[in-house]
């Protein structure tokens, strides 16, 4: 029931966000620029993020509509940073699509997330609500430069560590945090400061988006090792064949034993390793325990999450953040 | 007599503008990152950006030290656009040293330019002089969004005509414009607003600064059928043996004469052209008159710029800045 609720909120969300990105990004000249840089966009995206920054808002006190060009802005920057990823990584698929690389070239993907992140600002100033003051505008955008300097940080952390060897679970959620949490945070914080919030009640909301924002992400490690492919929006058991970097193999590292690797490693990495292959790998992992420490790890960012934000007077809005957090967990069931 | 005044202005101007920088970018975390990022801010350039926007400042009565923190933001922002373009345009060599792709790879060299983004508005929203009032803060960093989306097009718009028959002069303009006029414009005004200049003295400082970049680049074109590799800081006509877009080609597709036309063509692009064939071709280029054409054009730019910039109360500042576009042209004698 609350499952479908929140799929329902944001979508409802959703269509709002959107009918103010389409206003920014439609119909706009030179056409192909505007084009790669909305294809992401339009082709699917739960929009978590704007759903978080609009309920931010209103868990404060303020209204929805004063948050959605922010939190429209915020999905931008997002999209902005997946078009970046997607060369970097040089992942062919995203959210069941070729990506804006593949579908165009490089040039024209670097380009598109460059204007993305530039709209972002020319939005933030453009179309901030009246009832906020420009105080408070800088502060949104100081907290969206933070946010970002973030995700670069946490990004070139994961280039840098070439396997999962060579990072330890501590430093995984350090990236994670760069790559993930970190615009969940900026996401709340912003939607607290358009709301009214009292600096402690931004703290709050910041620190209760970041620890969602990690167990989203280890949710998502987790899914690559156990749902199908038209659950996860890309090929199946990509994170695996392209040796990404994943707390269940950050876990398996230290506990399997020498036959158990073996039988992992031969798959990671390796985008020619057959479907046999890798389930036996994924049946090690499962029998390491690694896939469950997944689990329970970003289980316990859930309920981290859902204490701090508990310091917030109870409302429905609250709630619905806390069904957000239960939603990211109940879609691996 | 002037000529060298210009050039000791920069440079002391640079000097302070570099400090500034090296607090924001030296000695951080994770290093490779910073070190990429840094890279070809530390390996020249001429901080032209900077002083147009420490000029603009003075010119309507502000405060040389309120701009710098702006200033290198500025040329921060500069120096993302000129990482993310040598990806795109594939070049190897920039202010005579290995462009970031080269020196590390892709992955970084796209991730080092998003976090210079990124820190432009860090900068602007946590160094903003005490002076100007948050109004001015979201108006600076308007003009700042503004710019680089400009950026962004005329860069798509560089990459969408393969060669320069498909593209006429004005749409040259207009891609110049985008690719280099714009975020002169975006320092000049920047300087001015924080100089609190009136309105409509903020749009004679964009209307110069834009003319000014025209000129500049045209001037660049100039430059890379006339210059020496020392000048140049990169290979030796590059723009040709790269096939790039540039108003004497331009030019001379239409003037161009059956038997010209064929000892420009087959060096165009050809990275193996032999010196001789190359300089064959710069003769061609000379006596169709193509050559002249674009110092003319820019000749013009630089005059109209002038004209603009004389509507501002005369002064030192003023002079200073007729200066530096004369330093365009003269650095091209």
């Amino acid at each position: 029931m609350r499952l479908l609720d929140i799929i329902e909120e944001l979508a409802s969300n959703a269509v709002k966000v959107d009918k103010f990105i389409e206003k920014i990004l439609l119909d706009k000249e030179p056409q192909i620029l505007y084009e790669a840089a909305s294809h992401l966009i339009f082709s699917g995206g739960k929009r978590l993020r704007p759903y978080l920054t609009v309920k931010a808002c209103e868990a404060v006190g303020g209204k929805t509509i004063d948050a959605l060009p922010y939190a429209a802005a915020l999905e931008i920057l997002h999209v902005f940073t997946l078009i970046h990823d997607d060369i970097m990584d040089n992942d062919p698929i995203r959210r069941g699509v070729p990506t804006v690389h593949m579908k165009w070239d490089i040039p024209v993907a670097i380009c598109s997330g460059d204007l993305l992140f530039a709209k972002v600002f020319e939005i933030m100033t453009e179309y901030a609500p009246e009832t906020i003051t420009p105080e408070k505008i800088n502060l949104c955008i100081q907290k969206t430069a933070y946010g970002t300097i973030q995700i670069c940080e946490g990004q070139v952390r994961d280039v840098m560590f070439p396997n999962s060897e060579d990072v330890d679970e501590q430093e995984y959620i350090l990236m994670v945090g760069g790559k993930t949490a970190a615009l969940f945070k900026t996401c709340a914080e912003v939607g607290g400061i358009i709301g009214g919030g009292s600096p402690e009640q931004i703290e709050i909301l910041g620190q209760f988006a970041w620890d969602a924002g990690i167990a989203f992400q280890l949710i998502d490690d987790y899914l690559g090792a156990t749902a199908n492919e038209e659950e996860l929006g890309k090929p199946l058991y990509s994170d695996l064949r392209e040796g990404k970097k994943t707390l269940i193999l950050i876990d398996a590292q230290n506990k399997a034993s020498k036959e158990q690797k073996m039988i992992i490693d031969r798959i990671i990495g390796n985008e020619n390793a057959e479907k046999k292959e890798i389930e036996e790998a994924i049946e090690a992992l499962k029998s390491i325990g690694s896939i469950e420490h997944t689990l329970n790890k970003s289980l316990n960012y859930v309920e981290k999450a859902k204490t701090t934000l508990r310091n917030l007077p109870e409302s429905k809005t609250v709630n619905d953040l806390m069904d957000l957090v239960d939603y990211f967990v109940k879609r691996s069931y």
